[in-house]
């Protein structure tokens, strides 16, 4: 079965089509970018070929009917009916949803629902859905929520130090995001390990970033929390902050909230701090020319990731292993170093030419701490639970 | 010489009366709270023996007036001269105060403009100097800041993932709190310990509560921030939240930045959760009834403390000492004996018999990790370190 899985943002879409047969090989990538804007772009890519066209799309529905019309007249299918499912990422399932869904008016009610914890994801989310049921209305459709790895937290885990009422009443806790990467990388691992029970850390560290403290597959704690804001600094979001930095920013200042949001988002984290990009790699070229606030982005971005690894150590009782992985984890020797650095005293050892080959195992054999360098595969964890939830009926 | 220490707050003043001469031992103690209000009460305590009055109390001056009245009626003193110097508590000594400081014009000058930073504080704190000022015109007065032990954290620790401008224009960074105690209870720890570069992390854990790591009796990081509502979980304040939940409280439930503080400050924390109360006396009573909730925030503290410690030894490098202090941390033994447990894994292990008696060292002597349960002593510290300004001079 041929599975194509949606990944709907408000102006983009971006599309895989993954072979189930074929151990889940992707067959044809592709990104619109644009959609309802002036400037618009789509890049296609199908072995190793990347394309990039600039294009005029009007609406979600416009941007699946090219997805399928460019599948077809690039013979990655000869027919639609090829197309046995569709995998859609969905930001936010609250807590009603702990797995993949199929999709019914039921579930797309839900989501809908759901849309006030996740205002600028869901949307999005939910157009792609309907953009394909119109145009595919018999193909399976198959939902996979980020936050459903992370049901599993408990209670002191994902509860805020808020009044029992904000929750109870208004769902207001951690949630968790990255959840399929998280899963993905976390399975990689255990196999790797073949250890009961096993201890792991996985750290996802790109543009968005969150840190996973899992304990034999299952998520126990997470650094994203309500929304994508909270953890570590990412590439221009702030992580956490003390909360009142938020009032003490409109008392003296004078911010809008909106203001803030907007700072805190957009204008914070590894941009903020290093005043150069929120891009790893400018930051690392800078930071090799002794860039203070280069260097100091580095450092801080490292030694957050390290806490946040003492710290799921001590409610994991010990660390097996420890996953990097995301655009940045996959890449960034130099973080993964510093970080390994402060773990030391845990009896892990890094070695550091692995490391800079972004090996899978980056430890030494004598490491008590395996450390894995795990590229993460949302699309092809999103086409096997695809698959799953409708093989299960 | 006898020291007067002062703590004022907006409309409360505390004293101690410390002498010097005698292990800094406190002669006398007392309370005024209600100033300028139609209620106020006047506790006053020499020799274990305690007074309460019904009093009215114009304003911080006649409050001081009423303590050296006091303190010279009951013969702790026979002349105003006895009192060679008072040590102000102020909270707020931004980066300016990495130490204890004799008072001049200069400095209540700063201690003003740090106002904007502690809003609710430094204004109190000062109108104790200047109301001392108007009636010991000659006795030297020192300024103690709750800030000026973090003042030795490194960039990676103070700095938030925040534009590096809010930092440098704006003096947004994390400065810390409780510093005079986590000071005392370090200083106490190692005189213990007797360890070179000593790994210690305290954790002062009351009404308020902040987490230190030090390094050699030096603060290298700790969880109050900006303000002191960051952090672990305390009685009545959240702790740290996903910042975007204000943000989130805002739009979805209309509230107004005023009531989003309030609601983080006042009716969060451990009475939040518990929905009993802000006193640990009452949550640990329905504990032992098996209320839901006592025991949800008795393990959500817990855990806190726990990741706070895992996170510490990570940019430590291990651990050799924890101090449990503070109201709540020198007596429940509970919450100790969970945070222990969460930290075995290092090679932590405790005498439970010596942690329920509340003994000062509590973990056996095989343990890798020292505990400590150490009373603080705000008044003594902050009489010992005026006593060494006016020394230096």
């Amino acid at each position: 079965m041929k599975i194509l899985v949606i990944n709907s943002g408000s102006s983009s879409l971006k599309f895989s089509l993954i072979n189930s047969q074929k151990s889940f090989q992707e067959e044809a990538t592709g990104h619109i970018d644009g959609i309802a804007l002036p400037s618009c772009i789509f890049i296609f890519k199908k072995n190793n070929k990347e394309t990039t066209t600039k294009i005029r799309v009007k609406d979600h529905q416009e941007a699946i009917k090219l997805t399928l019309e460019t599948l077809l007249k690039t013979k990655v299918i000869k027919d639609l009916k090829e197309i046995g499912a569709i995998g859609h990422r969905v930001v936010h399932g609250g807590e009603k949803y702990t797995a993949p869904t199929r999709i019914n008016q039921q579930v797309i009610k839900t989501i809908k629902d759901l849309c006030k914890l996740a205002p600028l994801h869901n949307p999005a989310n939910l157009t792609g859905i309907l953009a394909c049921q119109k145009i595919l209305p018999k193909t399976p459709q198959v939902a996979i929520f980020d936050t459903a790895f992370h049901q599993t937290m408990p209670e002191k885990a994902y509860l805020y130090g808020l009044p029992y009422d904000l929750y109870k009443k208004h769902g207001i806790r951690r949630y968790g995001f990255h959840g399929t990467s998280h899963k993905y990388v976390i399975n990689e691992a255990r196999k790797l390990l073949k250890k009961k029970n096993a201890k792991i850390i996985s750290c996802h560290i790109g543009n968005g970033s969150s840190i996973t403290a899992s304990l034999n597959g299952k998520s126990i704690d997470t650094s994203m929390g309500l929304t994508p804001l909270e953890g570590i600094i990412m590439g221009t979001r702030s992580g956490t902050i003390d909360p009142a930095i938020i009032f003490h920013l409109e008392q003296t200042l004078h911010l809008s909230s909106k203001e803030i949001y907007s700072i805190l988002n957009s204008k914070s984290g590894l941009l903020g701090i290093s005043q150069i990009s929120s891009d790893m790699r400018e930051i690392y070229a800078a930071y090799k020319k002794n860039n203070r606030f280069a260097i100091l982005a580095i450092e801080i971005l490292s030694y957050q990731i390290a806490k946040y690894c003492g710290s799921y150590a001590s409610i994991l009782g010990g660390i097996h292993g420890i996953i990097f992985t995301g655009g940045l984890g996959e890449k960034a020797f130099y973080v993964r170093e510093k970080v390994c650095n402060y773990l030391k005293f845990l009896g892990l050892t890094l070695d550091p030419q692995k490391n800079k080959n972004c090996e899978k195992i980056i430890s030494t054999s004598k490491s008590k701490i395996k450390v894995f360098v795990i590229k993460t595969n949302e699309e092809k964890q999103i086409a096997i639970e695809t698959k799953q939830v409708l093989t299960k009926k």
